[in-house]
């Protein structure tokens, strides 16, 4: 694995590993006092953010530094692409400086890949891990989601996933997708129909309108954030019509199995995507996904950065 | 001590136990060449702030890198508040990911205890630092200020001490009355009647409108920011009257006992709240004040962070 | 050394030896697995960056972590300017703070100068490093250059170098103008009249507005970036007629001697300063000049900061 730009680069038995070392880390890292592992010490990080992400970026850095590798954060309102620069040269330089790994999160869907192409031609220079590119992929957060629902149901494979919301935007539903289907795991999307994307029937999904219905006798739920900042000219239905229709109410929350469990990728809109008191709930693992995002991207970086003889 | 939220907290011993430690740090760290402690070695710690702020986010950023924690910068102008999210959530979240310490600023008064409730119920879970909310509370200055007073005044209890200027608005004469009223001082606030916060009649100081009457015999005076950023459709005194009312010249600072201190928060206002020469006087201690900012956040991390069998 | 503030303070020796010392960093650093060295350890660094950049400020982050220095970033945006804060007081500040090291940017000619006469009175304070002063000096990147030139031709001596652009603006070309006519070489501004600094002729160069004639027997050819931010009230001439007159286009690059080379500081403006592909070109340095940047940054630190026993 030279890069992580998307799940659907990723092998059943690559994704299998990448989740058993981030379990691997979690248990080291428990059973410590000091939290810092010497793994990836002299190593140079660098987190290139074209969008504003408290966790996603900071999960990283954390999951960078308790590694102790040196990790500098670059984000796009500071940076040269004020002056006009280019993706193609702030990458070059990033490699040049001395860059072992490139984590990009832009707005565009496949700038992740291209990064790659630019700055590591016949794989010969830093790894480019794609944290989030427009609504494409976000290969992260579907490794940590699927960490969690092993983790919380024992398996992937048969279970039956319900994704909700607003399937058009999410690049994590992209990558759950890719990742769930490939895991064997039952997957539908509930959304409504100005929020499912051109082609979806082609995706190895099924597709619904109805949540009530599906989540019934789901194992998991996995709420998604209405980004809408993506929206550009509208949003239908409304916050309230999205909250009643898509909402994961109290009423549906108790209409669930007793082993299901409630996801969200955060950040969560309490009150329009969840409801306030669900949001806490025991079943609900939103803290545990965050939870698991650090040790997954250690696994990540471990993979990609750290030297073919390291061990945790 | 599991939060630093307010001095009131605090007792009396607890107070000199952390101002005793600041002064410990400060010693074994002139001792050395290699300023770096192993003492928060594996330790995470956030600063969140929602409020821009040089000298304290990097007066804890020192403090934490002093003592080999991994210290992990978050904005609130980067940050998932702009996507919606909860302080509850964006607090939940920085535990999730492993914070062992928060340390926040906040515009509003309160925000810190409200943290802590948060991220720590029943006590488990990461420290909160208040390094700042609102009107209400900016512990850690408070203790700077305090060890300052020792250092130069050589002790506190009986001493005078004016503070000056914008005590409506201001965080620090909140945490400072706390204080030095805790330890014996006497404390004189003096401030433009519309610069009084209502109830001050109950807090345990005289106040005054005549700085000329009141700085004679002080043993220190405080100068205070004037916080226009906090004053919503107008300031009264005008820049004009305030600094001729209540800013430290050169004949004010003539008039004060030769033993007598001036000190500063800073950011100073040159011209308006202090005279440009006033404020690079051998008595003024801004820069002491600065210096010891480091010593007693270390001191603070130390209590809150370390673990209970770590020494210096 | 007492601080780097610019060209025209260090003598030839000096020049070289930073040089030197720069390659040997370099070379330390290729040849091991874990790059990071113990140099600076317990070493205080900010970052005080008034203009963004994404190149120079990570390039002296990482030189700093690379040598296990604490680097603390600031920025303006995000500083005590916004509150009326004086640079005098932002420096004594981060003095006090504990600052080793202050790396600045500042959009005024002579900011770095005044910061070193504040901070660092009779020679006794942190270090002052010029990170870009308006349009005055910018002195590693000079050294950087230099070092690329020296690699690539085997000495700057007699070596014809060209300069072509945006000479008014630009920091860059007076660092170099002093470093390069310090080591002999033959220096040549290029320039549209418009973009030609007052006296000029003092300057120990020759101009011209003619790139074809002058480049044709350059040893190097340094590009300059047109610094449309810094140009109030309108450009002459237009972007197109720049890029005819005055860029590096396929044709010019075709006519250049077999063993010359062309630079660019960044970040580059592919199009109009220089050709898509020619800045792709092998003889084209402008990535080496990325790289050596570290190297050149580490070196200036370690001159700067280290203790006088320290060895790399």
């Amino acid at each position: 694995m030279k890069h992580l730009l998307s799940i659907a680069d990723l092998s059943r038995d690559e994704i299998i590993s990448l989740l058993d070392e981030a379990d691997r880390f979690r248990e080291v890292l428990e059973g410590r006092e000091v939290k810092k592992l010497p793994t990836l010490r002299g190593r140079t990080i660098f987190t290139l953010f074209y969008e504003n992400s408290t966790r996603t970026r900071s999960s990283f850095e954390t999951a960078g530094k308790w590694m102790s590798a040196d990790v500098i954060n670059i984000s796009a309102s500071s940076s040269s692409v004020k002056k006009g620069e280019s993706l193609k040269d702030t990458g070059l330089t990033l490699s040049a400086i001395g860059a072992d790994a490139i984590i990009m999160r832009h707005p565009s869907s496949g700038a992740a890949q291209q990064l790659a192409g630019y700055v590591a031609p016949g794989g010969v220079g830093p790894s480019v891990i794609n944290a989030g590119d427009g609504s494409h992929q976000h290969p992260t957060q579907a490794l940590l989601d699927a960490l969690t629902i092993r983790q919380r149901l024992g398996g992937i494979e048969g279970r039956k996933i319900v994704l909700v919301g607003d399937v058009l935007h999410s690049r994590v539903v992209r990558s759950n997708v890719d990742l769930l289907s490939t895991l064997g795991a039952e997957v539908v999307l509930v959304a409504p129909p100005t929020l499912l994307p051109y082609g979806v029937e082609n995706w190895p999904v099924r597709t619904s309108y109805d949540m009530d219905a599906e989540i019934r006798d789901a194992d998991a739920v996995m709420m998604l954030r209405v980004q809408q900042e993506r929206m550009q000219g509208g949003f239908f239905p409304s916050h309230r019509e999205y909250a009643t229709l898509y909402g994961m109410s109290k009423a549906r929350e108790a209409s669930l199995k007793d082993s299901a469990i409630i996801m969200h990728p955060g950040p969560m809109l309490r009150g329009m995507e969840i409801n306030f008191g669900v949001a806490d709930a025991p079943r609900t693992a939103v803290l545990q996904q965050v939870s698991n995002g650090v040790h997954v991207r250690m696994a990540v970086l471990f993979a990609l950065v750290a030297g073919s003889d390291a061990t945790i």
